[in-house]
């Protein structure tokens, strides 16, 4: 059969075709490979068209990166494509969500396990780069902790995805992100594939194509 | 703030909407579920009309499952997603991508990472469930390698995503299936997410809500 074997012509081909497609003109020149990766994990080249951000993201993320921030993680689908390797500072990841004390704290705060997984993060919230990839409630929650008087991460990369609440919880943080930078695709698209990308990107440029 | 915290209305909701704007008709009711809940994991309600399959492939995935088939995965993300709880049999859930033979097999095959680690899969190949949900080249090789004469998977979900080789790799897998039971969604979309979804779907139907 004839196809492409070669990991670094995929690579580049891969660019080559994303960067003929995607509009990044209205983007900070810092967020450009984030966006080219969040279309590569997706194969659709409008996501670009529908990012919200503020301008420090990019900065302020690979900032704590460097700095040895952990990544805290709704899912472990997000937490699984995050490439180790790549991490500037041995970044630990994160991911609560199958601590055994996040169902009965569910119960008990009267929300979904995604969103109590979050409360597990206070002690390292702090100067943190959160990325939420799956559930709308983590995003919500992180919100109303923060407004609780909760530690300031140092980045939000806030793309949830779905039918209910996805849009919504974006449009929230766009709306009022508590003085966070952050990173979010408008509407129900979103994803843990999306969200490890950004990443990716932002941990260390471009790397090795699968 | 104001939002919906209860899972299984959140759940309810999800597919009351996900119902309301998909088109299913088109689709053998035994796929009814899968489509249904691989728009869950993207947000994006056209992908039922991109899907293709062969109408044997929910019953011999099923009826693979639940004889106790393994699950082989291009990518730790695919893997990641699989819920290991609504699996009938214990199913094993395999990804060979990080083996350590691998990237030597790749050199000496002249391939990348993801195709060298299907050799890897021989000796479970056979009845196998397969779900490819990131590397062309792993869905390609796999078509070359039953073609050299190797075991034949119970079904194929096959569902590479991005710009080089994913739309081609699946239409080649549409186009001569050798056979095997398969899913797909023709063009560049795709991932581990919808990979994953669509076999938890076939493994168990609708389950609980994150």
């Amino acid at each position: 059969m004839h196809y492409e074997r070669d990991p670094h012509e995929i690579y580049r081909q891969s660019w080559e075709t994303v960067r003929a497609e995607v509009r990044l003109a209205h983007l900070p020149s810092d967020l450009h490979e984030v966006a080219i990766r969040m279309v590569h994990a997706c194969g659709m080249t409008d996501v670009p068209n529908r990012l919200a951000w503020s301008d420090d993201v990019a900065a302020a993320a690979r900032g704590a990166l460097a700095s040895g921030a952990p990544i805290l993680c709704d899912a472990e689908m997000v937490a699984s494509g995050i490439v180790r390797a790549r991490l500037p500072a041995g970044n630990d990841v994160i991911c609560t969500l199958n601590d055994p004390a996040v169902a009965p704290l569910a119960a008990e705060i009267g929300n979904t396990r995604s969103a109590a997984a979050v409360r597990l993060w206070r002690d390292r919230l702090a100067g943190a780069v959160v990325v939420i990839g799956n559930a709308p409630t983590a995003l919500f929650h992180l919100l109303e902790l923060m407004d609780e008087g909760w530690p300031r991460p140092a980045a939000i990369i806030g793309l949830p995805v779905g039918f209910v609440g996805a849009a919504e919880s974006k449009a929230a943080l766009c709306a009022d992100p508590r003085g966070v930078p952050f990173i979010t695709l408008r509407g129900r698209r979103g994803g843990s594939a999306m969200a490890a990308a950004a990443v990716n990107a932002l941990a260390a440029g471009l790397e090795a194509p699968r």
